[in-house]
């Protein structure tokens, strides 16, 4: 029997994530409070695919949108799924409604996963009846291009729930990843958060200009880091491993933590220079077309990782 | 008249710096002060320049490596040169005893840039005549791959100093940034430290493997940081740029790191959780292999990069 799954929000993230399960195969059944946006979604997908089939991502648009309805109610989005992708709004009391609604209709054995990037499973899923089939299950935006999913359970999440989620996202070729209990964050956006912490600093205190400290990621550390992450960089970066480069290098970057004076809100202080330079170096009517030109390069990378992994199989 | 230029170091980092200036078409002196590492580098960097035209990065290996000798003397490599690539071992006595080497040799316009990763220029260059023109010109390994270089003063360089370099980094079509006055790690590792200082913590704390935490950045945020940095990232990460990014998640951002406790070195008690998992995923006597893996990897990127790049001139 094939899965089907049931995506709750049909804005943009929710829309990517139609396309990750369609794309592999799976029904697709797409629900929205706002009708509106339920109406125009299919659209707005298939000029996605179109897209991807130009960057020769995908090699079926139509067969994949066909996999794809949208419906009235939640109750028809729902019924008989074996998976729901929760993408509503982030906003503690829209998700709070929405799992009261889910969890008047759910399946016997549905699990949901919520796109949340920062509220926990835990402040909107208290006291429901299926609370131990709901967890995080947060992509990177968009999922049908950057394939990582933090799967974050709640404190009554089961961990059979955990691993029905971690299976389905490994068969629809995401890369899962499992957060052990809620912290503030997840992983991803801890490791964003410390690193941007420390370059707003930077450029506050006229170390280097906001472009320029972009430049030693984009054309520096980032090359690394885009296909083998922070602690295998470092492995492969001394003759004997991690520990060799540690012995090497702890003191420094320990000596870099420990100095810094890290306590403060990110305040107009800290973020007005970095703001300004990035006003003047793209005004604010150019933001849009950037994104674009953003989307199609994620779209190259992908297709360049794609190709990388078709010759090695 | 063409800049001539030195190379003072002929090991990993000195060989590549070879390949930079060469294959923009500058002639190229080598000098190492242990004569074997001289001797087998041109062959070394001949097998460099093999890979490279197998990967469709350069195309011509015999004219590039033809305009690089090997000399004999730190006299013999200086004579002449516009700029010196200065990268030998990475101890501050060994640098110091080589400047003071370069000092009686120099000519009277030659600029003098080190690799250096983490030793600033003033520890090495103090009291030496032609210390106004002497800074780091700090490149990421391989720098004939990954582009950036970070510049970064001493105190007594001059500005022309800097900006000859950057002149000539940009000339060899490396990207070159500035760093306004001496700070431990400069840009590139200080930014590497503190994502590192918080991976290694959510590793100890069982938050998260190792493994796993890899794939958030390798799958998720290192895709879009392999092309644009962290605040084009988020500039282009809300609707209203920047600023509105700010405003969304500054409160959660620095929540995070207000309630870091980061005091502490970089301890067994901090690191091995994270390396014992390294080890086991990849054992000791495989890392070689991985670095040539890497490097490959390396090299598909950079034409990748370089495909986009001539697709849209």
């Amino acid at each position: 029997m094939t899965d089907t799954i049931a995506i709750v929000g049909a804005g943009l993230v929710g829309r990517a994530w139609a396309i990750v399960f369609a794309r592999s195969g799976l029904p697709v059944r797409l629900f929205d409070l706002d009708a509106d946006i339920s109406g125009q979604a299919r659209d707005l997908i298939a000029a996605s695919l179109d897209d991807l089939a130009s960057f020769e991502l995908i090699d079926d648009p139509a067969g994949i949108l066909n996999r794809i309805s949208a419906v009235d109610t939640l109750a028809d989005a729902l019924d008989g799924a074996t998976y729901v992708q929760e993408s509503v709004f982030e906003r503690v009391e829209t998700k709070q409604q929405i799992y009261r609604e889910i969890d008047a209709v759910i399946g016997a054995e549905t699990i949901v996963g919520s796109s949340s990037s920062g509220i926990p499973a835990s402040a909107f899923t208290g006291g429901l009846s299926a609370n131990a089939r709901y967890l995080i299950a947060h992509p990177v935006n968009p999922p049908h291009l950057a394939r990582v999913v933090e799967l974050v359970p709640a404190p009554w999440t089961a961990p059979e729930s955990v691993d029905a989620a971690w299976s389905l996202m490994e068969r629809v070729d995401q890369v899962p990843v499992r957060v052990n209990g809620e912290i503030d964050g997840f992983i991803l956006n801890r490791l964003q958060g410390v690193l941007l912490d420390e370059a707003f600093r930077l450029v506050r205190d006229g170390y280097v200009s906001a472009t320029d400290l972009d430049k030693t990621i984009a054309h520096g550390l980032g090359l690394r880091w885009s296909f083998i992450g922070p602690f295998e960089t470092i492995d492969l970066n001394a003759p004997d491993g991690i520990a060799d480069y540690v012995e090497r290098l702890g003191p420094l970057y320990s000596g870099i933590v420990n100095s810094r004076s890290v306590r403060g809100a990110w305040d107009d202080d800290l973020v007005t220079p970095a703001v300004t330079e990035r006003r003047a170096h793209l005004p604010q009517e150019k933001i849009l077309q950037r994104q674009m030109w953003r989307d199609r390069q994620m779209m190259a990378l992908a297709a360049h990782h794609k190709k990388l992994s078709d010759t090695s199989n």
